[in-house]
């Protein structure tokens, strides 16, 4: 660990993809409504057309075409799209409600639980995700995932990449930005998390996209890079 | 259980008082720190004092004297007039920070942990306090108080009983107002939360205030009358 890193108190956790795998979850959801229902359907193309919604419908939010909605809402607007795309005909407005709530069922990555666990001995974990705090808290119980703090987009009434929700969670923790470490597998989170004077580390996961060319290299204009969250604890000495 | 109740989700519990023995910790440490420093100090009017500062403080925040502080600032603005009034000289900045931190160092009521655990089989277990929330997540991490959210005043830009604060609970939490139950010993706190629409549990705390006399008399105005923690979950089917 640097010396620059010695007064870091918090970690807050990007969560899509840097803690939960939310590919597989839709896929296997996904499959078992098409079984039951008899649907054919390819769903890890459904799951990433889900996930590739996602940042369109924010910025209709950050650039104020849409008024804030939180993200089961903007998930939502994004699924009643993909019915229709997918020719996914006859869910009632309970099961259509159901299947939106995948995104608070989605599984941790192997090492995530037992790395945050881990951590949180030495500091105060928070996540710091677009999604809303009903959403992550639903998540947290149903995985274990030991948060000291829910901390969300919802909070500033600004999705990330807005600096303002950096800000916001280090004002509600208390700390000054730099005593925050974002901790995110999606460099333009790290990017701008740093640009607002959070400390960052780059925790990969090039399961999120397998069939995509993503970037996963580590850059020096990170303050660490980890393989996951036990060589994360390893590097921060937790 | 009356049938009403049914839809009850969440639990959003008031916290000093109801959760935490404020007055016992605060002289506790009061007494610490004067055999340290040789004080002779009424440690117990002290500590009453202290929160006696708390509504004053909250209400020209809430009726726009001040600007808002979160409680921590409020308690360092109420903690210098203290040390003057009881002759307490000499600390340094950093003494008088750490004794403003004691009311994250509280310690909860003997059934506090043991009926939240409880409680949280079957619901949503949260705060819901004027404390902000490095404040609430400091305490919680010390006293081991298993809550799957923290929720503030600071998220609502208002301090209870503002019906703000109530709204935004249960907003943050993706429910109807009344399908969340404020649980607390304040009755003022409880008509407020009805007044917004939650349910409401009394669970009186005769020993917040040993030496006044206060309204500990349960009452059919609230949902649940509850004589601790386990009593509400034994109550609550829970």
């Amino acid at each position: 660990m640097t010396a620059g890193l010695a007064n870091v108190r918090a970690l807050a956790f990007d969560v899509f993809g840097t803690v939960v795998d939310w590919r597989s979850t839709v896929i296997r959801e996904g499959e078992a409504l098409g079984r039951a229902r008899g649907l054919s359907v390819d769903w890890a193309a459904f799951a990433e057309a889900w996930r590739d919604g996602y940042y369109p419908a924010m910025d209709r939010v950050r650039h104020g075409a849409l008024p804030w909605k939180n993200l089961d809402e903007l998930h939502r607007i994004i699924l009643d799209g993909l019915l229709e795309r997918f020719a996914i005909a006859g869910l009632s407005e309970r099961e259509k409600d159901a299947l939106n709530r995948v995104w608070r069922r989605l599984d941790p990555w192997p090492d995530a639980v037992a790395g945050l666990t881990r951590l949180r001995r030495k500091f105060t974990v928070a996540t710091l995700s677009n999604g809303n705090v009903a959403l992550l808290e639903s998540m947290a119980r149903r995985a274990g995932l030991p948060w000291d703090a829910v901390l969300s987009a919802e909070h500033a009434g600004h999705y990330k990449p807005d600096r303002e929700v950096y800000l916001r969670a280090a004002e509600l923790l208390d700390l000054a930005p730099d005593e925050v470490m974002m901790v995110a597998a999606h460099k333009s989170d790290l990017r701008a998390a740093a640009g607002a004077g959070l400390r960052t580390a780059f925790v990969p996961r090039p399961e999120e996209w397998p069939n995509r060319r993503i970037d996963v290299s580590f850059e020096d204009a990170f303050d660490i890079g980890a393989r996951d969250f036990l060589d994360l604890a390893a590097q921060l000495g937790a």
